[in-house]
């Protein structure tokens, strides 16, 4: 079966597309109503670059909605509207694009954000996805990356570090994990709870006792970061610098501290694992990798020393991994120190495309 | 020489965007002020699709951007803010991408645009390339394409169909053009002045006599729609319902035919075609080529008749090629009909990508 744009559009989108600022998708243009501030981003996902071939169309639709989602919320800011370039490839099925739109239709719909235009057109090279997102901010202020001030404390909040990358280290095969002793049902009612929570596909939801629930925490980590929105309010209320950590916490933190004409210094101990990373570091896996490998989509910000408790109370009971990572001191780039203070040598790994040839 | 992102955004975009909102590019997503209507659109063009490997890498940021510059003047609004993600081929030379950039600046510029932010990666397949125009209505209104009433006239404004096909057909080699016996001097005067306004590169400026002034309009034509962003003020006045033609003049008359619930009636003798076409056509060239072939980025629009006089003072001497080409009528579809009366039979040609195999 081979489609065209325009059916695609109408049959498969326009319902994802039902509010007014839409026109049905059936229009040159989306028109918006917006009053102040609006934050604006958008991300490009390559088959082959920043997903494999395999991966799952869901999880694909996925990724490409929330690493766009982890930037608006980086910024304090609630995501509303989306558009959506999507280039199909030509040698991937057409029945393929239905199981694409449904799962990014149900993505948009668990975030609140509307579908309001986009494109749909072929290539003879990779499956390429362009998201546009466009977020209200929840406060005045929209934080940047050059707002820390030496004394803040440096935060992380939305997740954990490392997960992702170990968990692309398994789909591509590089090496099984050590199995499990303790913590694996705590584990396994973790990854149901996300599953559940952001609608994943059967067929990582947990089938049986048998399954291994650390690689699926880590697949699901890779495959669909689990952003949470919950973060722009403590994000908008408290942050003086914020940004999504996409690239590596290390490389990432070293663009904060440069934007900001700070250093900033980092305890690994403070740094938020999964159980499967930490169990990995602990038999043998070298924890550097964890912290510069890329693709968690949390946010790492700066606040003064004062709000330390109203941002613990803030974050209550939800569950947002929220942990004080370090501080922020005169000087530039990152250190990252052990439990003693001894600093540990990071290479500079951070993930940066090397364009063309 | 290779290119990283990071660098590539610092030193060759970085410098065309100098607004507050895109705070320099060196954070997650832009901040806008917007207080009212914002509309919005984005498209993509892919090599090999909408462009040809061997078109010139000016030409083709050109076309990236005016595709959308087409939108949102069809909707009577102001280009103000856009968004660039630019998926870079591994096979093409990164040394392109400093001309591309440039080229992309230059043209921001002359239709007065801020670049706010945009994406930079790298692919294995075809060079890639979406653009994101927010804009802003001149007036109250936006017009909808299935705003048309019956008894309205049909309007094209801001250029001329076929051209754009017609220098497809010569890019490609596919024939040549009958030469000029007359209105070369006033072909040569406009070709030099539409390279002149908006900055077209030197080799597409008609360097001396013998130049083929003719075949020159037509593929920068192509190669860089002649988008006329004047045209949105009188849209914005007396426009009912408006469109862009991209897909082609028959095709993209019928979504708005379809949309409005109305029928369409074309007078061929008053599609505003170039002087170039029209020689093409007298020649024994198919008109109906011209009428369905594509890439016109003009503004298709309806308005009551007891305004036509006043679009015509709006019009005044701006040369956008205001045309009164048809009527709207009760019932459905697109009829095109020669000075007579008599209907052209026009094949449903209308350019639709297939997707996927």
């Amino acid at each position: 079966m081979s489609a065209d744009e325009f059916t695609v559009i109408r049959d498969l989108f326009a319902p994802h597309a039902t509010g007014a600022s839409a026109r049905a998708l059936r229009d040159d243009a989306a028109v918006l109503e917006a009053n102040g501030k609006l934050v604006v981003t958008t991300d490009t996902i390559v088959e082959g670059v920043h997903f494999l071939a395999g991966d799952p169309i869901e999880t694909v639709a996925m990724k490409a909605l929330r690493v766009n989602v982890s930037d608006v919320v980086a910024k304090g800011a609630r995501p509303v509207a989306a558009l959506l370039n999507l280039v199909w490839s030509d040698t991937r099925p057409s029945s393929e694009i239905a199981t694409f739109a449904d799962a990014f239709g149900r993505d948009l719909k668990s975030f609140g954000i509307e579908l309001v235009g986009g494109d749909t057109t072929s290539t003879p090279g990779p499956l390429t996805i362009s998201v546009t997102l466009l977020g209200e901010p929840l406060g005045a202020r929209v934080p940047a990356r050059g707002d820390a001030q030496v004394g803040e404390d440096v935060w992380l909040i939305g997740g954990e570090i490392g997960s992702a990358w170990l968990g692309l280290q398994l789909r591509k095969g590089e090496f099984g994990l050590p199995r499990l002793r303790d913590g694996r049902d705590e584990m396994r009612a973790q990854a149901e709870s996300r599953a559940m929570a952001q609608s994943m596909p059967d067929y990582l939801k947990l089938p049986n006792e048998d399954f291994d629930a650390e690689a699926a925490w880590l697949m699901t980590a890779y495959l669909a970061p689990f952003v949470r929105p919950e973060c722009a309010s403590i994000v908008s209320k408290f942050a003086s610098a914020s940004m999504d950590v996409s690239d590596g916490l290390v490389t990432d933190a070293g663009k904060l501290a440069d934007a900001s004409g700070v250093a900033l210094k980092i305890e690994i101990n403070a740094v938020p694992f999964s159980i499967a990373a930490e169990r990995w570091a602990f038999s043998g896996g070298d924890v550097r990798k964890l912290i510069t490998g890329g693709d968690d989509y949390v946010v790492l910000f700066t606040a003064p020393a004062e709000v330390r408790g109203a941002i613990e109370a803030a974050e209550g009971s939800q569950a947002l991994r929220l942990s004080r990572i370090g501080v922020v001191e005169a000087g530039a780039g990152v250190t990252v120190v052990d439990a003693k203070g001894q600093t540990i040598a990071v290479p500079d790994t951070g993930y940066s495309h090397k364009l063309g040839r």
